[in-house]
């Protein structure tokens, strides 16, 4: 299957439809999931079309980690997290639902599961305000 | 709480205790999940003492997503997989139950649900012919 131009992270990435943007850098983009697992889930976007780790150049992979790494800390700092849960699904049988490569960082909290994968949209207002305290925690 | 120098991964990566390796090379080394959630369920260890995310260096974070770009490719190839799924694990509240950094690198077929998370031992003879199906597909 080809990379598709038109889904939706390419279309964020080009501006084309907003999202709930929370950091970005030369190689990355970090956004809201607007379908989240837990209150502070957010997903981090190689800016290069990639559609899996498949098709990912390895360099854009380590800048995600990268990436990845700064949005776990600021996540468990802004959400006074206990723990911080990382997934990456590659395929429809591994649990990827739109066809450009991203990272999950999810805060989470003793006790409390993961609400199911995609499954309801948050309020665009919530979103923001948890994006501000994401971004007043990210690493310097 | 401090990084445990007797966490299990660390006996494993010291040579103190046997796992069933796959790969390694200077910053990390990948073994057979011994209670893996699917066959072919592999991890990637930095060989530095790292509890979790919060802990490692950004640079063995790049080198474990190097690895385990190639472990995804390995496997996906080994067992003919339609999907991969990457976990990654941090504190006891994100689902982690080893306190030494690892990623969780796991084939996924067609509606075939993920096994639950250490809850069973697979057989030793099981693994290690399942690391030689990866070896052989490693990317080179």
């Amino acid at each position: 299957m080809a990379y598709d131009p038109n889904n939706i992270f390419a279309k964020i990435l080009r501006g084309e439809i907003p999202a709930c943007r929370v950091h970005e850098d030369n190689e990355t983009l970090v956004i809201m999931d607007a379908m989240p697992q837990a209150p502070g889930h957010v997903l981090v976007l190689p800016r290069t079309p990639a559609q899996d780790i498949f098709d990912l150049e390895p360099a854009m992979a380590a800048a995600v980690m990268r990436t990845g790494q700064q949005a776990a800390h600021a996540v468990r700092a802004a959400f006074s997290a206990d723990g911080v849960t990382l997934m990456q699904f590659n395929g429809a049988a591994g649990g990827q639902t739109v066809f450009h490569f991203h990272l999950h960082v999810i805060p989470r909290h003793a006790g409390v599961a993961l609400q199911g994968h995609a499954r309801h949209m948050a309020e665009m207002a919530v979103l923001e305000a948890q994006a501000a305290r994401i971004r007043a925690a990210w690493p310097a």
